[in-house]
């Protein structure tokens, strides 16, 4: 199956390109950045030379139509909200990997984007694609919006304690910290070197976009209005996100519990690995797959529940979602082409 | 005045030359390291070639009472508890960075630590050198017992707050975040390069032995009992520490009002510095400086205060605020000697 | 096919894991670890956790010749030449990627390696596996030596250039650069984070193990013995090699002359690639791949030739190549398992 | 002494005003920036906050030369070269840290550089600062042209051979690495964290502007035209510049003889640093201080000598042999205010 890519000459396309690569059923077919059509991909890419060696088209819905099935859209914000109507009057399938359809309110994405919302007609056909919790929904889905990374970290690790009646859901604190790629491979003093090396900050406190993102799931599926506080922070590295979450608990259940209750919840998710107790994910042993691994631990002494999650940003918190996404609107298996061991050390 | 320095081939020991070599009144008398008497200094550290080449001696305490006024001891937690009655009562002062100092209670210490506490005379005899903070018992100190590096951060980035009725003294959560020099220059899988580097790892939950250390304080200064949730990761970064601390307040007051609160708090203590509103420090702004920056930020959707605290590890959180108490102890302005602007970048 | 790997718990070996699982006609049968024999895999190595959880084993050559075709031993130097005879009576290929079968002269060895070489019996047999140059030994292999990480970076620079006639043979000079992780696992100070991060550090001058290996390689292909000038340096990063390779030019040739020659030198070589002139090669560009990039510049005011060459050392500089090896001696396609896009960023 | 800045919110600057800040006889009278002329240094840079926090001026040379009587230009290739025959005219010394006054060919500027270069008259005036060389003609300098970070580590570790007949000038070849700060705070994909960090890069081979510096150096002291191989690479860390320079030696002396030359070369030379024989520096043993360290190893198979040498391209490589030169051009000890020990770890 041919598949098309926008936005093409940014990390999440990289990253979608490194993967099509291994998987049995997809076929790059057309990769369209606006910016720099006309140029070799390997120009802006040294490291795809002799492999991928397409010419970077512009955006054109009928073209991209003929020659594809299916497009993934790893553009910026407020870019695929235009583009996504075309492409799905052209008959093609859309996995959009931004912002543009993860919120069902256009006032709260007016409110945290700062720009103009999609249109509400497509933002009702768009499925959340968070895999493991919306498979269902994906299967028939026409328009998949994928989730953010850090919401994809964040609400893997909180879900199963919030499907109890066992947390207190006003507790809830999410200190978050990411590598540099997932700000993407646009230039500023943000993702200098000499002033991200060495170097830890936090950032957008209380202003972050993912934010109302993350609490319309944790919302949805409690059943009740979920307010949180959200802190991120860059790291010095290029990938990895790591969620260490607070939440209340309201009787002193212990880490055994909590870990059995999750054990089960993922129980048939491969791409999630609950932890043994005692033993507590680094992002490096998620590195270049689609693994979420979870850590847990409940400390009697305040009877809080932490919880780290940790993923690759760019695979399961970005690329490698929409690529098992896929796989599931497809109806293959969701680990086709995802199987890679995390690359360790 | 000639002090002495024990545990002499840590990274506490070399920072503590680093600083003493730029101070007006200190000079360095005697290194001791058990483990590598007898070589030169130099050979262990080639960059003190031609600037500091001294032999390095045993223990001897009658020895060191006759060539220096003071002893820093940078050893290991469970060494410096045997040696100190023995410096004291030859008549040297001492500031001990170590913890074994550092906790009233020897039944906590035991517990956190898992091996036997020193002497409760001696203990009794100690004073906690967070140095804003116990400015006066630090002059009459004759043992000196420096704060932990997690501590100086998370107790400046919280006694503000702390110390009004304005806060809920149980929602206290720490997520700390370092870089690995803190772990000293010992071998381990923990500080091996490979599993370090482009990684970020949480560890010891719930069992960090600086958590009775932060709650003596805190609790001292609140006058009640607190327990905290306190979580350390390790960041791909040679220094640097990062508190990111959440509290809740009791009303909904804003980030101006906690702002102006702790601009008053500290306004005579230089070497805090209370970033403005909408301003979060970085570790890499107080690089190789005695600075502890603190932000600032209360989000009204969740009435919680996030405190974002900063410090060099190995300065403000070792060897810098060791040189700060022994200018209080000796009567000397506390900044002498530690006027350096951080390294940036 | 079901191959065994022995010296189970070392970087070496967990790369291979991470190829082998992608590899369609390789399986693990058995990883040997006398050190850590009876723990399971995933507890050294948590992100194989669900992936691969084989128990370690004791060696034991009978019993890995019932289960197993094929050995890979990834064991430190001085290991395997022990082992490698065992394994060959009972009947099993060998693939080492240790140093003991790599020089043809035990008495290099002993001068370079400082321990006692192996039997010279064994050496005879031992193909060595630098698999571009050596393809037809390679195929009829029982005992492949595999080629060290600097040998293959700078062999693969050099010998398309020493193969004329054109380069003055006695102007070699190699400056090498490498990622922490061709040291191991093992703990050192030269692996300990605070020694290596922000720092760049020569190591080893005039006597790093690997020259005898580079000097027999290009002497046998020059068919005259030549003497390199060989440097190794200590880079802030975990994967990669680069070499930086000089030699002289008899006659002022181009640049452009240079390129062509080492375009059909490789032609048919997959993983070379000879970039574009103006275009030089980043390790970063062949991550987890098991490329080597090559660039080329002809000075014309020195009439001197500077090669870059990159691989990754975990990659083509050891568990690749030795899967390429043994796709070779199977008689399959050399790229068999081993096409993954480089990881980038 | 009041000092002015030019070009305030480069590395270059921060680092003069870090080291300003030290010095006994120096204070920062203004700082100019026209790009951010009004705005508060400390916001450009928070770690000077309650620090250093003047206003950021335009240039007005005789305003400069009212409040200053020194400047010091850490301004991009080609600004300079205007703005210091004002200065001169309005009184004031310069020190230079830009590339415009370095070449006496204005040929070779206009070749390398490749835009106009500055008046003959002034390129006449201007001395070139490599501190421990031309001290003499340093102390009467008006116009100071200070060295460029990598000719610094270069032209230091070759000197002391070059100035005897022992060496054959036709095989010098350098290969440099250096951190990331030496391409400054500008934005480009070669500073950005996602495309240097675990990677290593070779840039402008045959092509960088220091070529034509390092040259006219070694050929003015070995007195014959001297043409160099040299190879500049990244290195992913933010300070510091190693040099590996290559030699070839007439006679087979030995390592012993070469070492004991360059000790009495710099016997006198407090900041050059002539390790002891098979101790190599690493750059990270001369951080943030003005030190120059050098290894050296002759390699009997060969005849050829590698000198290892290091620097903090910030200090001994811009800032620091700046303020080392205005000592000796104001007649006090070249120490000045660059005592500081490395920071190390």
């Amino acid at each position: 199956m041919k598949v098309a890519i926008i936005g093409g000459t940014g990390y999440g396309a990289i990253e979608l390109i490194r993967l099509i690569n291994k998987h049995p059923y997809l076929e790059i077919g057309t990769v369209v950045s606006n910016s720099q059509a006309g140029t070799q991909f390997s120009e802006a890419y040294p490291h795809l030379l002799n492999i991928v060696d397409l010419s970077l088209e512009t955006f054109d819905p009928s073209e991209l139509s003929k020659n594809n099935e299916m497009v993934f859209l790893a553009t910026p914000s407020g870019v695929s909200k235009d583009m996504v109507p075309q492409l799905l009057k052209a008959g093609i399938k859309c996995v959009d990997l931004s912002g543009d359809f993860r919120l069902r309110s256009t006032v709260e994405y007016e409110s945290w984007y700062k720009h103009s919302p999609a249109d509400e007609n497509y933002l009702n056909q768009a499925v959340y694609g968070l895999s493991e919790i919306y498979t269902e929904n994906i299967k028939n889905a026409n328009l998949l919006s994928n989730p953010g990374c850090y919401p994809t970290a964040a609400t893997l690790g909180l879900l199963p304690i919030l499907k109890t009646s066992l947390a207190d859901y006003k507790s809830i604190i999410i200190d978050a910290k990411s590598g540099v790629s997932g700000a993407g491979r646009g230039l500023s003093l943000t993702s200098h070197y000499g002033e991200i090396n060495e170097n830890i900050r936090a950032y957008k406190l209380g202003a972050h976009q993912h934010i109302p993102e993350i609490e319309q799931t944790l919302s949805d599926e409690a059943q009740t209005p979920i307010t949180i506080s959200f802190t991120t922070h860059l790291v010095p590295m290029t990938r990895g996100i790591m969620c260490t979450t607070y939440i209340n608990l309201k009787d002193n259940i212990s880490t055994e519990e909590v870990h059995e209750l999750y054990d089960e919840f993922y129980k048939n998710k491969p791409f999630v690995r609950v932890r043994p107790i005692g033993n507590l994910p680094s992002t490096k042993e998620v590195l270049g797959s689609n693994y979420c691994d979870i850590g847990l631990h409940v400390d009697p002494r305040t009877a809080r529940l932490t919880i780290i999650s940790v993923i690759d940003n760019l695979v399961k918190g970005a690329a490698g979602q929409a690529i098992q996404n896929a796989n599931i609107m497809n109806g293959w298996d969701e680990q086709t082409g995802l199987s890679d061991i995390p690359m360790y050390p």
